[in-house]
């Protein structure tokens, strides 16, 4: 038997041994919604990591959601109501966000290769682009002039460390994001010069971290950066976007993110900072992964028991298709178990080890692997967990053509209006 | 510099040194079609693959297509007049096999986990099904009973071997996929008793193999099993589906599979074979990748050229959420490059060493890994090779939101008709 990640916390079930998910049963939202599989997210656990994050950050720092998460529109009207911008990576996820009710002023559009039909509508928008490189500044600077307006204009830059024990390392040496931090000042120049309006650094430096004591480490070295950048050119910028990186415990032996060791070491490194940032300068963080990953449940239905070699294996209707990352063939080297159960009987002790596999014609599809369960018929529902982010969006869904899986917002109501 | 995959045969320039595919230039064809990203298959280039199979292997070996490798409509079509059968795994792919004239009597549908619907399509249409278990060959009889009509089975088994070298061993111990062998007589006894048509057997023992020799052993292997498993129930099976496995030069050091040395192997191994499969039976071989993957081409334009501390990066339209093989997140766990191009210079020699990266907002998006290019500006067009399979049907195509790839079929007109 392999062991699994954590199941994370605000699931439990009825007196039935049912898995509540916004206290509705998995089986009933299965069959409200239609089909298996299914994506549910629970709202009121989204709203929950809000609240803590707005709890433990110093009040002055804001909370972006990067919509590139979990785009579902649904999701995203939520959000908008609930964080302070929005933060996209193409035109595709701006005009969701402008759909479901962001504020252009607090969007913010990064992402390298970005063309210049994109530049045009995020200009006309009133989007900011965090700016990639000195010819995606020109490029932005010359369609501003040719539709007279001027643009929004923030510098990504290439930090010159890293969000040590990161999932991704987006900073540090050669990078295809941003501009490094040596030649930041001459673009800042070159925006204010040019008659855009200039938004600032967002500057990130990697993501899905659970270590607390880096991520505050690499606030402090970001906002020095930020200062530092500012006295170049001698003007205060008007926002610093710290960048996110808070990971979720996706594995065996993973921990949450200590909240208020960050929050705390955030508001001594803001109380500290230089005078350049004393004045205007707005702050925010910006996290998508942390915000959504464990409101979700991807739930899928066995088709089939079989054995082989005296190993059971559960055949589901689900797959990699739908949640890539937790076949383990995304970004991981190495594949672990996600937490996963039998819906219908959550919390029952393990009676065998099976292997949960995917409906793919392919050894990649494997969602368990010798996990321990209860035993589970055809029929039955598995519930993986830790679907609320980089699932539905992020997987090959037209692999072998089988039909997309559905997705619902449960408990989205108490925010609306 | 790192080492790139071999170009495959059958691209040249022209006299300006642009690209051509199927004869026509690659900027060309980026034009009629409209858009970057772009997938481009040379429909010669697949016949020529066809021809070569069917010039090496004996007569009476069929050539299967399974479908799952490219789906596109138009290659399907193309394919259902150039091959003896088409192989499915799921509904969905059996509607595109049937909508484009490939004969219900010649296809075949495998895949762990068909849901009850897709049981009855397939029987409905007379398609044959591959059983994955006994559990689904219960099911089968069953909706068969019910609609009144007879199915079309075949039993999938497990093989007790694999295919040595191949990137994905889909037999030898326990699997997900297919029947273990001592369990199928008694399998093929319950179909003939049931009043289905027994159809034979599949063996599938892996795919992507390098090594000829281990492929004619393989083959010598999936015969001999076919005839014990004959012998077994006392039947000749009329069909029986040898799998595939022929691999394809993705990576440095790659080389084609030797196809003279499998014909010769499998014409020995066939006129060795048990007298039970000497009678009405039935080969066939079934193909995706090794038939398709190298008529295609992944066009994308550089948007932005960029240096960072000191490294070029060549920002593309185009990424993972088209191409996830290439960037070396799908299947393999050491990145290595594709073969890649400069579609306007073709052929000029390396002036510097960049890394192409797609316009996706993560490290995870890298094309081409410090791969040696004549200087290349924006506007230019990166040619990625081996991109005809598992590419853009393979890919997370919704993720971050940019737009899809186009696709075109080029020199499909000669066999049209």
């Amino acid at each position: 038997m392999k062991p699994m990640g954590p199941i994370p916390t605000g699931f439990a079930a009825d007196l039935d041994g049912k898995l509540l998910i916004g206290g509705v049963r998995a089986d009933v939202l299965a069959e409200q919604a239609g089909q298996t599989p299914l994506f549910v997210y629970d709202m009121a656990l989204i709203r929950q990591r809000v609240q803590a994050l707005k709890a433990a950050l110093p009040s002055e720092v804001g909370l972006h959601y990067a919509i590139k998460a979990n785009p579902m529109p649904a999701l995203v009207r939520q959000m908008a109501a609930l964080v302070d911008g929005l933060d996209v990576a193409s035109a595709g996820e701006m005009r969701i966000a402008i759909h479901e009710g962001g504020d252009p002023a607090h969007i913010s559009f990064a992402g390298p290769g970005k063309r210049d039909t994109e530049l045009e509508a995020a200009i006309l928008a009133g989007v900011t682009l965090n700016l990639e490189s000195e010819g995606e500044a020109r490029r932005a600077v010359k369609i501003g002039e040719k539709l007279g307006v001027q643009p929004r204009l923030a510098v990504r830059v290439n930090p010159d460390f890293d969000l040590k024990g990161s999932g991704m390392r987006m900073g540090g040496g050669a990078k295809p994001f941003g501009v490094d931090a040596e030649r930041v000042p001459d673009l800042v120049r070159f925006i204010v010069t040019s008659g855009a309006v200039w938004r600032g650094f967002h500057i990130f430096a990697g993501s899905q971290a659970l270590d607390a004591s880096a991520i505050a480490e690499t606030q402090a070295q970001t906002i020095a950066l930020a200062a530092r950048l500012a006295e170049a050119v001698d003007t205060p910028p008007p926002f610093v976007n710290l960048g996110g990186g808070f990971g979720v415990p996706y594995f065996p032996g993973d921990v949450p993110v200590d909240l208020a060791h960050i929050g705390a070491h955030l508001a001594e490194t803001l109380a500290a900072r230089a005078s350049i940032l004393q004045g205007q300068t707005e702050f925010a963080i910006e996290l998508g992964r942390y915000l959504v990953a464990e409101s979700g449940v991807y739930l899928t239905r066995v088709i089939d028991r079989k054995i082989s070699h005296g190993e059971v294996f559960l055949v589901t209707d689900g797959g990699l298709h739908h949640q890539l990352a937790a076949s383990g063939n995304f970004g991981t080297v190495v594949r672990r178990n996600y937490p996963l159960a039998v819906a219908n009987r959550f919390g029952a002790p393990a009676e065998e080890t099976a292997s949960v596999v995917g409906c793919l014609c392919t050894p990649l599809d494997r969602l368990g692997d010798q996990v321990g369960l209860p035993r589970i018929a055809e029929g039955d529902l598995i519930a993986i967990f830790m679907a609320g982010a980089y699932g539905a969006s992020a997987s090959p869904s037209a692999f072998l053509g089988h039909p997309s899986a559905g997705e619902l917002l449960v408990n989205a109501a108490e925010n609306v209006g």
